[in-house]
């Protein structure tokens, strides 16, 4: 069997599944450095040419990890996301680099309109305010938006923007978006800024990849392009937003509300998030179900597979492929 | 100015744009009871022709309310939903009804899916316990379930429930419905009866009119035949199900959650829902948005200016069509 380098902690059906496949090199349950566990793993009879890391983790995937361990040459993310991983390094290394792919996209996608419908429609605060009681003592709540005719902005329209955007078209919603550059395929308005789509947008949905070019591309400036009655959804990655000035814009009234599913310091959300109706937050669960789980097993052995029987792998990631 | 017979509590916009129009005799304002009202209300130049009535309210439009208002011809509700209308009565009298029409299908079709999401996807419940900062301190809160491929059963496919399918079909959902009879305009399978959609559904929509027929169409059977792993949504009238099974089967987990917009007797709630995190409760709300509510207001004047000029209603009821 094959032997993996496995830097994050499995479910219990996914470590099984592994372990009937390939020699599991566990490192995070070792508790050692990686120089002094990888020199201490039985490397007959043979070194891990594969790594499978998460995002969240404690592993970075960089110039270091690669020296400490020069054996690996394919890592797979079983995230959709690939912040942790230096692809530019693997590039020069010519280490190979996987991620979910389009495991999770529907369910980020129907999550992404979850979050605004929930906060158009306040249907967690309202709920919230119903379970108080208060339905039948005080009477009506304020009244939520409308979805219909609005005009979304998408950043970053890859796979998971690109289905966003298919469900909204559905629910009437005039679509826009800024990506890196136009794509051909799509009959949406393409804005080469963010802060000239947020001038346009009544909401802003973020879901790019986080890199250096994303990082913080919703910043002061982009809140008050969007405006009083704006609203933003987040299902990319916290640090995207400029999460100070996000919750400067709404304490101001800057915006009107924000559905919040990542965060700049998970699992820490920032207090003063806590006591506004107007902001949904979520715990970084957009990608999960419990149907995704069990079909990102599947796919996470699939390009491992692939990786090991010399095929192409099933998602793969290039280095300049990263800002959707 | 024609003379019209107000039985609801307009706001005050609205309120200002039908005396802009009208004579408004303000029923509920005069704390009468209604023969005393229209005996005392000035008569000349003419009795009302027609009422503006609306659900939830004190005033059923029956046998009773025609006789004490004779001059009545013509019943605009400002609501989808004429089950405080007796459409036999008024059919049998020449009495002509309209509704609200079109004004809230969108928004209360948004906002079924949005109680679909939130109760699959647990935005309501998950965003309380990351409010409660339990995200950080006790970690991951249970994994939702995936939208996508799911059977969703469509109980009533009328303008409301054909605009939650199209949303759905976005989402890959497969769609299929119970109504009075098959729809030749769709391509979704058509169930004669509730209990075997049930059967063959995950999550079923309540999405259709209150009458006789429709009363209590969720029974027991109906949510036993959906199961342990089903979802039911209901955006249509509380007494479209039967609350006391529905609470039943919660409880014992006989179904997998619900949504419920509209409950049987509220503004009460039945105090067992509120613990219930698999549960998502609103308020009567789903047709309520800032933009409907005038979008409505133009619709009621629409209605009730076509009648005083002798043109066809906008949006007639007729007594044989509400069951959808």
């Amino acid at each position: 069997m094959p032997a993996i380098l496995l830097c994050r902690r499995p479910e219990a059906s996914f470590s099984a599944a592994l372990r009937e496949r390939f020699r599991v090199l566990d490192f995070l349950a070792s508790g050692e450095p990686l120089p002094a566990f990888l020199a201490a793993a039985p490397a007959a009879p043979e070194p891990p040419r594969a790594a499978v890391v998460t995002g969240g983790c404690s592993v970075r995937v960089d110039a270091w990890f690669l020296d400490a361990a020069p054996s690996i040459r394919c890592v797979v993310s079983t995230g959709a996301g690939v912040d942790h991983i230096d692809l530019a390094e693997c590039a020069r290394r010519g280490v190979a680099v996987a991620n979910s792919g389009d495991v999770y996209s529907t369910d980020v996608a129907d999550y992404a309109v979850g979050l605004l419908l929930d906060v158009l429609r306040q249907l967690s605060a309202a709920g919230r305010y119903v379970r108080r009681g208060s339905w039948a003592v005080q009477g009506d709540y304020p009244l939520g938006c409308k979805l219909g005719g609005k005009r979304v902005g998408i950043i970053g329209l890859g796979n998971i923007g690109s289905r966003v955007a298919k469900r909204l078209e559905a629910f009437g919603c005039v679509i826009q978006y800024n990506s890196r550059k136009p794509k051909d395929s799509v009959p949406y308005k393409y804005f080469p800024n963010v802060h000239d789509l947020a001038v346009e947008s009544d909401m802003l949905i973020v879901a790019c990849a986080l890199n250096k070019e994303t990082r913080h591309i919703v910043n002061k400036n982009v809140l008050e392009a969007l405006g009083k009655s704006g609203v933003i959804v987040n299902i990319g990655r916290g640090s995207n937003i400029d999460e100070e000035e996000l919750v400067l814009a709404l304490k101001e009234g800057k915006i009107a509300g924000a559905g919040l599913d990542v965060f700049e310091h998970e699992p820490k959300v920032p207090a003063e998030l806590f006591s506004m109706d107007n902001v949904v937050l979520s715990r970084h669960i957009a990608v999960f179900t419990k149907e995704s789980r069990s079909d990102l097993h599947a796919h996470t052995i699939g390009n491992l597979e692939a990786f090991f029987s010399g095929q192409p792998l099933l998602s793969p990631v290039q280095a300049d492929s990263v800002v959707q």
